[in-house]
Protein backbone atom coordinates (compact mmCIF):
# COMPACT_ATOMS: atom_id res chain seq x y z
CA UNK A 1 0.00 0.00 0.00
CA UNK A 2 2.55 2.24 0.85
CA UNK A 3 4.24 1.34 -2.41
CA UNK A 4 1.72 2.53 -4.42
CA UNK A 5 1.19 5.52 -2.50
CA UNK A 6 4.89 6.38 -2.96
CA UNK A 7 4.75 5.49 -6.82
CA UNK A 8 1.67 7.57 -7.20
CA UNK A 9 2.49 11.11 -5.21
CA UNK A 10 5.52 12.14 -5.95
CA UNK A 11 7.51 13.35 -2.98
CA UNK A 12 10.71 15.88 -2.88
CA UNK A 13 13.49 13.97 -1.13
CA UNK A 14 15.00 17.42 0.33
CA UNK A 15 11.78 19.54 1.43
CA UNK A 16 9.80 15.99 1.59
CA UNK A 17 6.73 18.28 -0.18
CA UNK A 18 4.47 16.07 -2.61
CA UNK A 19 3.43 16.81 -5.89
CA UNK A 20 0.12 18.38 -4.16
CA UNK A 21 1.37 20.61 -1.73
CA UNK A 22 3.07 22.62 -4.98
CA UNK A 23 1.79 21.65 -8.15
CA UNK A 24 3.70 24.45 -10.07
CA UNK A 25 6.87 23.51 -8.85
CA UNK A 26 9.93 21.57 -10.79
CA UNK A 27 10.07 17.65 -11.02
CA UNK A 28 13.71 16.52 -11.47
CA UNK A 29 14.64 12.05 -11.29
CA UNK A 30 18.74 13.31 -11.91
CA UNK A 31 20.02 9.80 -10.99
CA UNK A 32 19.49 6.40 -11.13
CA UNK A 33 17.39 5.99 -7.47
CA UNK A 34 13.89 4.73 -7.20
CA UNK A 35 11.30 4.51 -4.62
CA UNK A 36 11.48 7.93 -2.01
CA UNK A 37 14.48 9.30 -3.34
CA UNK A 38 13.77 9.09 -6.64
CA UNK A 39 12.21 12.20 -6.99
CA UNK A 40 13.61 16.25 -6.04
CA UNK A 41 12.76 19.91 -7.15
CA UNK A 42 14.66 21.45 -9.49
CA UNK A 43 15.24 24.29 -6.76
CA UNK A 44 15.87 22.14 -3.57
CA UNK A 45 18.69 19.98 -5.73
CA UNK A 46 20.15 23.67 -6.45
CA UNK A 47 19.90 23.95 -2.81
CA UNK A 48 21.22 20.95 -1.97
CA UNK A 49 24.60 21.07 -4.16
CA UNK A 50 25.41 24.93 -3.17
CA UNK A 51 25.36 23.50 0.70
CA UNK A 52 27.50 20.10 0.57
CA UNK A 53 30.01 20.04 3.03
CA UNK A 54 32.50 18.45 0.58
CA UNK A 55 32.42 21.03 -2.15
CA UNK A 56 35.64 19.62 -3.57
CA UNK A 57 34.01 16.38 -5.05
CA UNK A 58 34.02 16.72 -9.37
CA UNK A 59 31.77 15.78 -10.79
CA UNK A 60 29.04 15.63 -7.83
CA UNK A 61 27.43 12.25 -7.47
CA UNK A 62 24.28 11.14 -5.62
CA UNK A 63 25.22 9.85 -2.45
CA UNK A 64 23.10 6.99 -2.75
CA UNK A 65 23.26 5.77 -6.36
CA UNK A 66 26.33 7.20 -7.08
CA UNK A 67 25.62 8.34 -10.48
CA UNK A 68 27.00 11.81 -11.11
CA UNK A 69 24.61 14.47 -11.81
CA UNK A 70 24.31 15.76 -15.34
CA UNK A 71 24.64 19.98 -14.41
CA UNK A 72 24.36 22.23 -17.61
CA UNK A 73 25.56 25.55 -16.99
CA UNK A 74 24.31 28.53 -19.67
CA UNK A 75 26.65 29.69 -21.76
CA UNK A 76 27.58 33.58 -21.13
CA UNK A 77 29.42 34.69 -24.45
CA UNK A 78 33.07 35.10 -24.95
CA UNK A 79 33.83 38.41 -22.21
CA UNK A 80 32.85 36.11 -19.22
CA UNK A 81 34.64 33.67 -20.33
CA UNK A 82 37.77 35.93 -20.96
CA UNK A 83 37.14 37.77 -17.73
CA UNK A 84 37.47 34.19 -15.74
CA UNK A 85 40.71 33.28 -17.93
CA UNK A 86 42.08 36.91 -16.79
CA UNK A 87 40.57 36.40 -13.08
CA UNK A 88 41.79 32.99 -12.39
CA UNK A 89 45.40 33.73 -13.87
CA UNK A 90 45.34 37.00 -11.48
CA UNK A 91 44.77 34.34 -8.90
CA UNK A 92 47.17 32.35 -9.69
CA UNK A 93 50.06 34.45 -9.66
CA UNK A 94 49.07 36.53 -6.69
CA UNK A 95 51.65 34.30 -4.34
CA UNK A 96 54.65 34.34 -6.66
CA UNK A 97 53.58 38.68 -6.73
CA UNK A 98 54.11 38.19 -2.12
CA UNK A 99 57.84 36.17 -2.94
CA UNK A 100 58.39 38.82 -4.78
CA UNK A 101 57.53 41.50 -2.91
CA UNK A 102 59.36 39.60 0.18
CA UNK A 103 62.34 39.26 -1.45
CA UNK A 104 61.97 42.97 -2.79
CA UNK A 105 61.33 44.46 1.01
CA UNK A 106 64.55 42.22 2.23
CA UNK A 107 66.69 43.23 -1.03
CA UNK A 108 66.08 47.18 -0.70
CA UNK A 109 66.31 46.62 3.22
CA UNK A 110 69.95 44.94 2.39
CA UNK A 111 71.00 46.97 0.04
CA UNK A 112 70.53 50.21 2.39
CA UNK A 113 71.97 48.48 5.40
CA UNK A 114 74.90 47.76 2.75
CA UNK A 115 75.19 51.58 1.58
CA UNK A 116 75.15 53.30 5.62
CA UNK A 117 77.51 50.93 6.81
CA UNK A 118 79.74 51.71 3.73
CA UNK A 119 79.29 54.99 5.06
CA UNK A 120 79.77 54.83 8.37
CA UNK A 121 82.88 52.61 8.32
CA UNK A 122 84.36 54.37 5.86
CA UNK A 123 83.48 58.13 6.73
CA UNK A 124 80.61 60.24 4.82
CA UNK A 125 83.00 61.78 2.76
CA UNK A 126 85.11 58.73 1.05
CA UNK A 127 82.07 56.64 1.31
CA UNK A 128 79.72 58.64 -0.34
CA UNK A 129 82.67 58.77 -3.27
CA UNK A 130 83.58 55.36 -3.01
CA UNK A 131 79.52 54.21 -3.52
CA UNK A 132 79.40 57.21 -6.62
CA UNK A 133 82.73 56.26 -8.33
CA UNK A 134 81.70 52.36 -8.10
CA UNK A 135 80.30 50.03 -10.66
CA UNK A 136 76.45 49.41 -10.71
CA UNK A 137 76.70 45.85 -10.89
CA UNK A 138 79.27 46.13 -8.26
CA UNK A 139 76.93 47.96 -5.75
CA UNK A 140 73.70 46.16 -6.80
CA UNK A 141 75.44 42.81 -5.63
CA UNK A 142 78.07 44.29 -3.06
CA UNK A 143 76.12 46.12 -0.65
CA UNK A 144 73.15 43.52 0.12
CA UNK A 145 76.19 41.15 0.62
CA UNK A 146 76.77 43.08 3.24
CA UNK A 147 74.73 42.31 6.05
CA UNK A 148 74.83 38.69 4.71
CA UNK A 149 78.51 38.42 5.07
CA UNK A 150 77.93 39.99 8.41
CA UNK A 151 75.47 36.88 9.65
CA UNK A 152 77.65 34.26 7.98
CA UNK A 153 80.47 35.69 9.59
CA UNK A 154 78.75 34.99 13.33
CA UNK A 155 78.46 31.20 12.65
CA UNK A 156 82.52 31.15 12.58
CA UNK A 157 82.36 30.05 15.95
CA UNK A 158 86.43 30.28 16.59
CA UNK A 159 86.00 30.23 20.53
CA UNK A 160 84.47 27.08 20.63
CA UNK A 161 87.43 25.76 18.99
CA UNK A 162 89.78 27.30 21.06
CA UNK A 163 87.31 25.67 24.16
CA UNK A 164 87.39 22.54 23.39
CA UNK A 165 91.03 22.74 21.99
CA UNK A 166 92.01 23.61 25.88
CA UNK A 167 89.11 21.00 26.92
CA UNK A 168 91.48 18.57 25.29
CA UNK A 169 95.01 19.64 26.18
CA UNK A 170 94.50 21.08 29.16
CA UNK A 171 91.63 19.70 31.38
CA UNK A 172 91.33 15.83 29.95
CA UNK A 173 94.84 14.71 30.64
CA UNK A 174 93.73 15.90 34.50
CA UNK A 175 91.28 13.33 34.97
CA UNK A 176 92.14 9.44 36.39
CA UNK A 177 90.95 7.09 33.90
CA UNK A 178 88.02 5.13 35.13
CA UNK A 179 87.43 1.40 35.81
CA UNK A 180 83.98 0.89 36.64
CA UNK A 181 81.61 -0.53 33.77
CA UNK A 182 80.60 1.61 31.11
CA UNK A 183 83.53 3.99 32.09
CA UNK A 184 81.98 7.17 32.88
CA UNK A 185 82.66 7.13 36.64
CA UNK A 186 85.85 9.12 37.63
CA UNK A 187 86.44 9.63 34.08
CA UNK A 188 83.49 11.63 33.28
CA UNK A 189 83.74 14.74 31.74
CA UNK A 190 80.36 17.29 31.94
CA UNK A 191 79.90 18.91 28.22
CA UNK A 192 80.58 22.33 28.11
CA UNK A 193 77.88 24.40 29.43
CA UNK A 194 75.87 26.84 27.80
CA UNK A 195 74.14 29.29 30.19
CA UNK A 196 70.79 28.80 29.24
CA UNK A 197 67.48 26.17 29.00
CA UNK A 198 67.85 24.47 26.33
CA UNK A 199 64.46 25.52 25.00
CA UNK A 200 65.88 29.04 24.33
CA UNK A 201 67.83 28.25 20.72
CA UNK A 202 65.78 30.79 19.28
CA UNK A 203 67.05 33.55 21.78
CA UNK A 204 70.18 32.69 20.69
CA UNK A 205 69.51 33.33 17.08
CA UNK A 206 68.06 36.19 17.27
CA UNK A 207 70.69 37.45 19.45
CA UNK A 208 73.38 36.08 17.35
CA UNK A 209 71.33 38.42 14.03
CA UNK A 210 71.22 41.48 16.11
CA UNK A 211 74.79 41.06 17.23
CA UNK A 212 75.94 40.91 13.64
CA UNK A 213 73.94 43.68 12.02
CA UNK A 214 75.35 46.49 14.92
CA UNK A 215 79.06 44.36 14.55
CA UNK A 216 80.08 47.96 12.36
CA UNK A 217 78.65 50.41 14.30
CA UNK A 218 80.23 48.97 17.54
CA UNK A 219 83.72 48.66 15.82
CA UNK A 220 83.58 52.22 14.58
CA UNK A 221 82.41 53.34 18.12
CA UNK A 222 85.62 51.06 19.74
CA UNK A 223 87.91 52.35 16.85
CA UNK A 224 86.97 55.90 18.27
CA UNK A 225 87.69 54.85 21.94
CA UNK A 226 90.80 53.05 21.30
CA UNK A 227 92.36 54.15 18.60
CA UNK A 228 91.65 58.03 18.55
CA UNK A 229 95.28 58.79 16.81
CA UNK A 230 94.41 56.76 13.64
CA UNK A 231 92.66 59.79 11.35
CA UNK A 232 91.69 56.86 8.47
CA UNK A 233 87.80 56.42 9.09
CA UNK A 234 88.45 52.83 7.31
CA UNK A 235 91.35 51.86 9.25
CA UNK A 236 90.20 53.37 12.75
CA UNK A 237 86.87 51.06 11.88
CA UNK A 238 88.63 47.66 11.10
CA UNK A 239 91.14 48.26 14.04
CA UNK A 240 88.06 48.99 16.58
CA UNK A 241 86.56 46.07 14.70
CA UNK A 242 89.58 43.70 15.19
CA UNK A 243 90.07 44.69 18.84
CA UNK A 244 86.23 44.09 19.45
CA UNK A 245 86.36 40.56 18.10
CA UNK A 246 89.47 39.28 20.44
CA UNK A 247 88.48 40.95 23.66
CA UNK A 248 85.09 39.41 23.70
CA UNK A 249 86.36 36.24 22.44
CA UNK A 250 89.06 36.52 24.76
CA UNK A 251 86.20 37.20 27.84
CA UNK A 252 83.56 34.32 25.96
CA UNK A 253 86.53 31.57 26.14
CA UNK A 254 87.38 32.74 29.88
CA UNK A 255 84.01 32.89 30.78
CA UNK A 256 82.63 29.66 29.33
CA UNK A 257 86.06 28.03 30.41
CA UNK A 258 84.95 29.40 34.15
CA UNK A 259 81.74 27.73 33.78
CA UNK A 260 82.69 24.43 32.64
CA UNK A 261 84.87 24.47 35.57
CA UNK A 262 82.23 25.56 38.01
CA UNK A 263 80.35 22.51 36.33
CA UNK A 264 82.73 20.00 36.78
CA UNK A 265 83.47 20.83 40.31
CA UNK A 266 79.84 20.97 41.38
CA UNK A 267 79.41 19.01 44.35
CA UNK A 268 76.10 16.69 45.51
CA UNK A 269 75.76 16.40 49.30
CA UNK A 270 74.90 13.36 51.18
CA UNK A 271 71.36 12.99 52.35
CA UNK A 272 72.34 12.00 55.44
CA UNK A 273 74.90 14.95 55.86
CA UNK A 274 72.14 17.91 55.10
CA UNK A 275 69.74 15.96 57.25
CA UNK A 276 72.27 17.10 60.22
CA UNK A 277 73.32 19.89 58.92
CA UNK A 278 69.64 21.12 59.20
CA UNK A 279 68.98 19.38 62.57
CA UNK A 280 72.04 21.33 63.76
CA UNK A 281 70.80 24.84 62.53
CA UNK A 282 67.77 24.39 64.25
CA UNK A 283 69.08 22.97 67.34
CA UNK A 284 71.11 26.16 67.53
CA UNK A 285 68.11 28.78 66.41
CA UNK A 286 66.16 27.45 69.19
CA UNK B 1 70.76 -13.00 51.90
CA UNK B 2 70.23 -10.94 48.89
CA UNK B 3 69.74 -8.11 51.37
CA UNK B 4 72.87 -8.69 53.06
CA UNK B 5 74.89 -8.82 49.95
CA UNK B 6 73.13 -5.87 49.29
CA UNK B 7 73.95 -3.93 52.64
CA UNK B 8 77.75 -5.44 52.46
CA UNK B 9 78.79 -4.36 49.27
CA UNK B 10 78.02 -0.84 48.21
CA UNK B 11 76.53 -0.57 44.31
CA UNK B 12 75.66 2.20 42.00
CA UNK B 13 72.53 2.53 40.36
CA UNK B 14 74.19 4.19 37.09
CA UNK B 15 76.41 2.15 36.58
CA UNK B 16 75.87 -1.03 38.48
CA UNK B 17 79.90 -1.27 39.69
CA UNK B 18 80.27 -2.28 43.42
CA UNK B 19 83.13 -1.20 45.81
CA UNK B 20 85.44 -3.81 44.86
CA UNK B 21 84.80 -2.81 41.10
CA UNK B 22 86.58 0.87 41.91
CA UNK B 23 87.80 1.35 45.52
CA UNK B 24 89.09 5.01 44.99
CA UNK B 25 85.77 6.02 43.26
CA UNK B 26 83.67 8.63 45.37
CA UNK B 27 80.02 7.36 46.37
CA UNK B 28 77.04 8.77 47.71
CA UNK B 29 73.92 8.51 49.21
CA UNK B 30 72.02 11.87 47.82
CA UNK B 31 68.41 10.86 48.91
CA UNK B 32 66.32 9.05 51.48
CA UNK B 33 66.59 6.04 49.41
CA UNK B 34 67.90 2.84 51.05
CA UNK B 35 68.67 -0.56 49.52
CA UNK B 36 69.71 -0.92 45.89
CA UNK B 37 69.15 2.48 45.13
CA UNK B 38 70.94 4.20 47.92
CA UNK B 39 74.64 4.57 46.52
CA UNK B 40 75.83 6.13 43.57
CA UNK B 41 79.19 7.50 42.51
CA UNK B 42 79.64 11.19 42.21
CA UNK B 43 80.65 11.30 38.42
CA UNK B 44 77.85 8.69 37.63
CA UNK B 45 75.19 11.08 38.95
CA UNK B 46 76.84 14.02 37.68
CA UNK B 47 76.72 11.94 34.26
CA UNK B 48 73.02 10.79 34.76
CA UNK B 49 72.00 14.63 35.84
CA UNK B 50 73.78 16.05 32.72
CA UNK B 51 71.60 13.32 30.50
CA UNK B 52 68.30 13.92 31.85
CA UNK B 53 65.43 13.76 29.68
CA UNK B 54 63.57 16.89 31.17
CA UNK B 55 65.91 19.42 31.92
CA UNK B 56 63.57 22.12 33.04
CA UNK B 57 62.29 20.45 36.19
CA UNK B 58 63.78 22.49 39.06
CA UNK B 59 65.59 21.57 42.08
CA UNK B 60 66.23 18.62 40.56
CA UNK B 61 64.32 15.56 42.65
CA UNK B 62 65.48 11.83 42.83
CA UNK B 63 62.82 9.95 41.02
CA UNK B 64 62.11 7.88 43.10
CA UNK B 65 61.52 9.09 46.94
CA UNK B 66 61.74 12.81 45.56
CA UNK B 67 64.61 14.15 47.80
CA UNK B 68 65.59 17.56 46.07
CA UNK B 69 69.59 16.94 45.59
CA UNK B 70 71.44 19.32 47.19
CA UNK B 71 73.59 20.31 44.41
CA UNK B 72 76.50 22.90 45.62
CA UNK B 73 78.57 25.04 42.48
CA UNK B 74 81.95 26.36 43.79
CA UNK B 75 82.07 29.93 43.36
CA UNK B 76 83.82 31.58 40.42
CA UNK B 77 84.55 35.01 41.59
CA UNK B 78 83.05 38.39 40.82
CA UNK B 79 83.87 38.66 36.41
CA UNK B 80 82.08 35.65 36.10
CA UNK B 81 79.14 36.63 38.01
CA UNK B 82 79.21 40.02 36.14
CA UNK B 83 79.43 37.98 32.76
CA UNK B 84 76.90 36.25 33.48
CA UNK B 85 74.42 38.91 34.02
CA UNK B 86 75.84 40.33 30.51
CA UNK B 87 75.05 37.18 28.66
CA UNK B 88 71.53 36.45 30.09
CA UNK B 89 70.54 39.67 29.64
CA UNK B 90 71.61 40.03 26.07
CA UNK B 91 69.95 36.64 25.58
CA UNK B 92 66.67 37.92 27.10
CA UNK B 93 66.53 41.31 24.96
CA UNK B 94 67.74 39.25 21.74
CA UNK B 95 63.99 38.68 20.70
CA UNK B 96 63.28 42.27 21.20
CA UNK B 97 66.06 43.28 18.98
CA UNK B 98 64.69 40.87 15.63
CA UNK B 99 61.37 42.32 16.44
CA UNK B 100 63.05 45.66 16.15
CA UNK B 101 64.62 44.39 12.99
CA UNK B 102 61.32 43.28 11.22
CA UNK B 103 59.28 46.51 12.33
CA UNK B 104 62.55 48.30 10.52
CA UNK B 105 62.82 46.59 7.76
CA UNK B 106 59.02 46.92 7.12
CA UNK B 107 59.32 50.51 8.19
CA UNK B 108 61.93 51.40 5.34
CA UNK B 109 60.37 49.44 2.70
CA UNK B 110 57.31 51.30 3.23
CA UNK B 111 58.98 54.90 3.59
CA UNK B 112 61.10 54.07 0.19
CA UNK B 113 57.55 52.64 -1.49
CA UNK B 114 56.07 55.95 -0.28
CA UNK B 115 58.85 58.17 -1.72
CA UNK B 116 59.00 56.31 -5.28
CA UNK B 117 55.03 56.72 -5.71
CA UNK B 118 55.16 60.13 -4.90
CA UNK B 119 58.00 60.79 -7.55
CA UNK B 120 56.18 58.48 -9.64
CA UNK B 121 52.68 59.99 -9.41
CA UNK B 122 53.52 64.16 -9.35
CA UNK B 123 56.81 63.13 -11.92
CA UNK B 124 60.07 63.59 -11.01
CA UNK B 125 60.86 67.09 -10.70
CA UNK B 126 57.63 68.26 -8.60
CA UNK B 127 57.83 65.16 -6.70
CA UNK B 128 61.55 65.67 -5.21
CA UNK B 129 60.56 69.35 -4.73
CA UNK B 130 57.58 68.40 -2.68
CA UNK B 131 59.66 65.91 -0.52
CA UNK B 132 62.50 68.10 -0.34
CA UNK B 133 60.02 70.96 0.95
CA UNK B 134 58.13 69.12 3.42
CA UNK B 135 58.34 68.85 7.13
CA UNK B 136 60.63 65.69 8.29
CA UNK B 137 57.89 64.37 10.84
CA UNK B 138 55.25 64.49 7.46
CA UNK B 139 57.86 62.42 5.51
CA UNK B 140 58.45 60.05 8.11
CA UNK B 141 54.97 59.46 9.12
CA UNK B 142 53.22 59.90 5.45
CA UNK B 143 55.45 58.43 3.18
CA UNK B 144 55.03 55.01 4.76
CA UNK B 145 51.24 55.37 4.98
CA UNK B 146 51.03 55.19 1.59
CA UNK B 147 51.34 51.75 1.03
CA UNK B 148 49.05 51.04 4.13
CA UNK B 149 46.03 53.39 2.59
CA UNK B 150 46.58 52.07 -0.79
CA UNK B 151 46.19 48.25 0.90
CA UNK B 152 43.30 49.69 3.56
CA UNK B 153 41.63 51.06 0.29
CA UNK B 154 41.64 47.60 -1.01
CA UNK B 155 39.63 46.41 1.79
CA UNK B 156 36.85 48.45 0.76
CA UNK B 157 34.86 46.38 -1.79
CA UNK B 158 32.13 49.14 -3.13
CA UNK B 159 31.75 46.57 -6.21
CA UNK B 160 30.15 44.08 -3.40
CA UNK B 161 27.83 46.56 -2.63
CA UNK B 162 26.69 47.34 -6.38
CA UNK B 163 26.16 43.46 -6.50
CA UNK B 164 24.19 42.39 -3.56
CA UNK B 165 21.87 45.77 -4.36
CA UNK B 166 21.12 44.21 -7.86
CA UNK B 167 20.65 41.24 -6.79
CA UNK B 168 18.13 42.65 -4.17
CA UNK B 169 16.59 45.04 -6.58
CA UNK B 170 16.43 43.50 -9.72
CA UNK B 171 16.38 39.91 -9.26
CA UNK B 172 14.88 38.59 -6.20
CA UNK B 173 11.31 40.17 -6.97
CA UNK B 174 11.10 37.98 -10.16
CA UNK B 175 11.08 35.06 -8.31
CA UNK B 176 7.78 33.57 -7.69
CA UNK B 177 7.43 32.87 -4.17
CA UNK B 178 7.80 29.52 -2.57
CA UNK B 179 4.83 26.99 -1.30
CA UNK B 180 6.66 23.91 -0.58
CA UNK B 181 7.28 23.47 3.67
CA UNK B 182 11.00 24.79 3.93
CA UNK B 183 10.12 27.52 1.78
CA UNK B 184 13.22 26.54 -0.35
CA UNK B 185 11.44 25.42 -3.99
CA UNK B 186 11.16 27.80 -6.36
CA UNK B 187 12.33 30.53 -4.22
CA UNK B 188 15.56 29.45 -3.66
CA UNK B 189 18.27 32.44 -4.52
CA UNK B 190 22.23 30.68 -4.80
CA UNK B 191 24.76 32.81 -2.88
CA UNK B 192 26.86 34.87 -5.27
CA UNK B 193 29.73 32.97 -6.54
CA UNK B 194 33.23 33.00 -5.96
CA UNK B 195 34.82 31.47 -8.75
CA UNK B 196 37.16 29.79 -6.74
CA UNK B 197 37.63 26.79 -4.57
CA UNK B 198 37.12 27.80 -1.06
CA UNK B 199 40.29 26.71 -0.01
CA UNK B 200 42.28 29.36 -1.98
CA UNK B 201 41.52 32.21 0.10
CA UNK B 202 44.91 33.02 1.15
CA UNK B 203 45.81 33.18 -2.62
CA UNK B 204 43.33 36.42 -2.86
CA UNK B 205 44.53 37.75 -0.02
CA UNK B 206 48.15 38.01 -1.59
CA UNK B 207 46.33 38.99 -5.08
CA UNK B 208 45.04 41.79 -3.40
CA UNK B 209 48.29 42.89 -1.57
CA UNK B 210 49.79 43.31 -5.11
CA UNK B 211 47.09 44.26 -6.98
CA UNK B 212 47.25 47.40 -3.98
CA UNK B 213 51.09 48.29 -4.29
CA UNK B 214 50.88 47.74 -8.12
CA UNK B 215 47.96 50.37 -8.10
CA UNK B 216 49.99 53.78 -8.41
CA UNK B 217 51.99 52.23 -11.19
CA UNK B 218 48.80 51.42 -13.07
CA UNK B 219 46.81 54.51 -12.42
CA UNK B 220 50.11 56.42 -14.19
CA UNK B 221 50.07 54.20 -17.37
CA UNK B 222 46.43 54.22 -17.92
CA UNK B 223 46.83 58.37 -17.49
CA UNK B 224 49.19 58.32 -19.90
CA UNK B 225 47.31 56.03 -21.99
CA UNK B 226 43.60 57.58 -21.85
CA UNK B 227 44.75 61.50 -21.10
CA UNK B 228 47.69 62.37 -23.20
CA UNK B 229 46.42 65.49 -23.04
CA UNK B 230 46.83 66.58 -19.50
CA UNK B 231 50.12 68.36 -18.80
CA UNK B 232 49.80 67.78 -14.82
CA UNK B 233 51.37 64.34 -13.90
CA UNK B 234 49.38 64.71 -10.71
CA UNK B 235 46.28 64.92 -12.52
CA UNK B 236 46.89 62.66 -15.30
CA UNK B 237 47.76 60.41 -12.29
CA UNK B 238 44.38 60.62 -10.39
CA UNK B 239 42.37 60.97 -13.50
CA UNK B 240 44.12 57.67 -14.49
CA UNK B 241 43.35 56.24 -10.87
CA UNK B 242 39.95 57.01 -11.12
CA UNK B 243 39.54 55.32 -14.50
CA UNK B 244 41.16 52.62 -13.91
CA UNK B 245 39.03 51.70 -10.59
CA UNK B 246 35.95 52.66 -12.52
CA UNK B 247 36.53 50.55 -15.00
CA UNK B 248 37.72 47.34 -13.21
CA UNK B 249 34.58 47.89 -11.05
CA UNK B 250 32.09 47.80 -13.63
CA UNK B 251 33.71 44.90 -15.15
CA UNK B 252 33.72 42.82 -11.77
CA UNK B 253 30.36 43.54 -11.06
CA UNK B 254 29.39 42.35 -14.79
CA UNK B 255 31.80 39.45 -14.49
CA UNK B 256 30.19 38.08 -11.20
CA UNK B 257 26.26 39.20 -12.10
CA UNK B 258 27.30 37.00 -15.04
CA UNK B 259 28.40 34.24 -12.73
CA UNK B 260 25.74 34.43 -10.53
CA UNK B 261 22.77 34.38 -13.78
CA UNK B 262 24.88 31.18 -15.08
CA UNK B 263 24.78 29.57 -11.66
CA UNK B 264 21.08 30.48 -10.83
CA UNK B 265 20.35 29.38 -14.38
CA UNK B 266 22.12 26.08 -14.13
CA UNK B 267 19.94 22.85 -14.94
CA UNK B 268 19.83 19.43 -13.80
CA UNK B 269 19.34 16.58 -16.91
CA UNK B 270 16.68 13.74 -15.68
CA UNK B 271 18.65 11.09 -15.62
CA UNK B 272 15.93 9.20 -17.96
CA UNK B 273 16.78 11.91 -20.44
CA UNK B 274 20.66 11.20 -20.15
CA UNK B 275 20.22 7.40 -20.71
CA UNK B 276 18.13 8.27 -23.83
CA UNK B 277 20.27 11.00 -25.59
CA UNK B 278 23.30 8.61 -25.15
CA UNK B 279 21.51 5.36 -26.76
CA UNK B 280 20.44 7.79 -29.35
CA UNK B 281 24.49 8.58 -29.68
CA UNK B 282 25.44 5.12 -29.63
CA UNK B 283 23.18 4.27 -32.58
CA UNK B 284 23.60 6.70 -34.39
CA UNK B 285 27.65 6.58 -34.49
CA UNK B 286 27.47 2.70 -35.07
Amino acid sequence: ALCSFMSHFRHCWVCFATEQDDPGAEWLSPCRCRGSTKWVHLTCLQYWLDNRLRVSQQPIRCQLCEVAYSVIFPQMGPLVDFLRVVDRTLTAIGPFGTLGLLFGTAYWTALSYGAVTVVQVMGRANGMMAIRGARPVLLLSGLPAIPVLLILGKTVRWDDCVLKLWQKCCYEPKLPSGTCTPGICRSYLPPIPVDEPRGKRQFLTSRMLCGALLFPSIAVLTGRLLFPSVTSHLQRALLGGSAYVLLKGVLKVYFTKQLFIMHAGRRILNYGDVQRAERHRDGSSN
